[in-house]
């Protein structure tokens, strides 16, 4: 810690994880939640919604065994499959994946969860998912929702996983929570951590995605403009990872950007080369959000507390969305993987850290 | 060979290589010209024009150093970058790329060179580059170039690789091949091999492209459409590499897609897991060119003659582009990784092969 990071108060909330898998019901009773944590956020009919990740896997009681679930797309339904672990091509190299001969597969399967509430910190649960897996796309789950609102209608980027097309982006709609629209896929594989701009700028939608490039090994974050939300274009390189910073592993928007009088604030995650997770902000300017005004050097929020630390995978703090609101940043994060947290910073000790 | 192999008949030039390395000026007194390849191909006033591919390196008598170009974008030139082959971080896989613990690079740039033809069969290079590295994206390079003409606007896709942005496809027009516009990054990292259909379906433009995915190791190809040909979305996945086939390591686009009777014809290339680059066919829907009504079993053109087989990276054929015309398809293609050659096939063996 650094003599500057005393300058940044976080208040995290004293009922944080405010949300854990046990507050989550099953979407099949052959099966148990593992993970309810990166959420998109929004305010939505005098309440504070947030649609979740909830990631499950089958029960299992046969420790010889792996049961991997994933979505049978022609049948329309999850179905499972059982590796042997005595097999000598079995890997499992952190508990999110195993690599077969056969492929590479997740060990759980994710849909989305509504949760609302009043006060942004009592939150219910809805019974059934929002949307479940559905086609080839989403073989392997649907993860990382974010929700950006423009007009009265909810776009929702999301990510969706398969062993075949690999890590794409997708886009849904809806303007009531019940009833959503698929667009299907919004950016090529591999792309994930999609976060669209809440207005148009010079008559354009942007987008912050982050693809992957095998050939330079690089997971940095890139900036888009559309002129409906399906298709996108006019990549241009927004910012990379940081050699020996918290974020030289890789980086990809958290939080929808929210406008300040300064220009456009981002809260984006970065990782570490061991995977540790923290989140930093990055000032764009508010007419030409390709160009960086300024970067934190030290992370906002990095995991500390107990429930960040250990976990599904350990380390990790991940945000889908905030509400900035009072001057303040209002952050609901994924913590390790397994929980849903909340902390809020005040724009101003932000903007303090902003180089 | 199996019997059906034997209906095909593929009459190359007797000028076979049609262009060779020799007969380019190099753009640089101080560089040669090591490889003058895949090509995109148009008729223009009067005349079959090739957009080709043309790969330099500097001159180099010291056989322990190897010297690398590469663009600085901010000064606006190609800079040279020397290694010490003794050196123990030193990689060079194959002859296209090394790789050092300060990064990886081409051996390579390349621009892209217009030649003119009365016959189609004998051409003149042009002295000078038509386009060359400019900026950042281009930093190792242009390659592939890729020409579809519509209402008399000639567009060019073509990749960009460079060492921070990986491997993207970038757009550019003209409608004299003098003046060329440049519209940036159409698809981002990392993708290539994108050819845009020559004319609207429904509405909208297509392009098929190849994304990389390195979750699931997939080479495979895609179709994405486009109001506009900046942005593109509604992705899809069209085909995948073949298990135990010739073309079960990658496979892309090869050249633009043309309008027959039964729907649109693509001539896609293939590689084996030993990188052997052979040509196939696919048929897509004439109205919903995302579904594929057939494919051959096995190559309409592989690697056989002795330019064919050996070169900078040799067992490769490539193409960019091809004529469709007199129920003849006309294939210009790069041959190993060295020289252009020209090869026709009629139509109806090409249709006999689908599957």
């Amino acid at each position: 810690m650094t003599e500057r990071l005393k300058n940044i108060n976080v208040f995290r909330s004293e009922r944080n994880p405010i949300i854990n898998p046990d507050d989550v019901i099953p979407s099949r009773h052959d099966f148990k939640v593992v993970g309810v944590f990166n959420c998109g956020v929004t305010r939505f009919d005098g309440e504070i919604l947030l649609l979740m990740r909830v990631a499950e896997k089958p029960f299992n009681n046969d420790k010889k065994i792996e049961i991997v679930p994933l979505l049978d797309p022609e049948a329309g339904k999850i179905s499972v499959k059982k590796f042997n672990k005595d097999d000598s091509s079995f890997v499992i190299s952190d508990p999110r994946f195993i690599r077969t001969t056969s492929g590479w597969y997740l060990t759980t399967i994710s849909h989305l969860r509504i949760a609302r509430s009043k006060n942004g910190i009592d939150f219910i649960v809805d019974e059934e998912p929002a949307m479940s897996p559905e086609n080839k796309y989403e073989r392997f789950g649907m993860e990382d929702p974010r929700i950006t609102q423009i007009n009265g209608i909810y776009y929702i980027s999301y990510c969706a996983v398969s062993d075949l097309n690999g890590i794409t982006t997708c886009l849904a709609s809806t303007t009531d929570f019940i009833e959503f629209t698929r667009y299907g896929v919004i950016f090529l594989p591999d792309n994930k951590d999609v976060a669209i701009f809440p207005e148009k700028i010079n008559g354009k939608y942007y987008a912050l995605s982050r693809p992957i490039s095998t050939g330079c090994e690089a997971r940095d974050m890139w900036i888009s403009e559309s002129p409906d939300f399906i298709c996108w274009g006019n990549h241009m390189k927004l910012m990379g990872t940081r050699k020996q910073y918290w974020d030289e592993g890789s980086i990809g928007a958290g939080a929808i950007p929210f406008r300040i009088k300064e220009g456009w604030l981002e809260i984006y995650h970065g990782s570490s080369k061991i995977n540790r997770y923290c989140l930093g902000a990055v000032l764009l300017d508010a007419g030409e959000p390709w160009k960086v005004v300024a970067r934190t050097k030290e992370p906002i929020i990095e995991p500390e507390m107990d429930y960040e630390k250990n976990g599904f995978f350990g380390n990790v703090i991940f945000t889908c969305g905030s509400l900035y609101e009072e001057d303040k940043v209002k952050i609901y994060y994924g913590a390790a993987d397994t929980c849903i947290a909340y902390a809020e910073i005040d724009l101003d000790d932000i903007l303090y850290r902003l180089d």
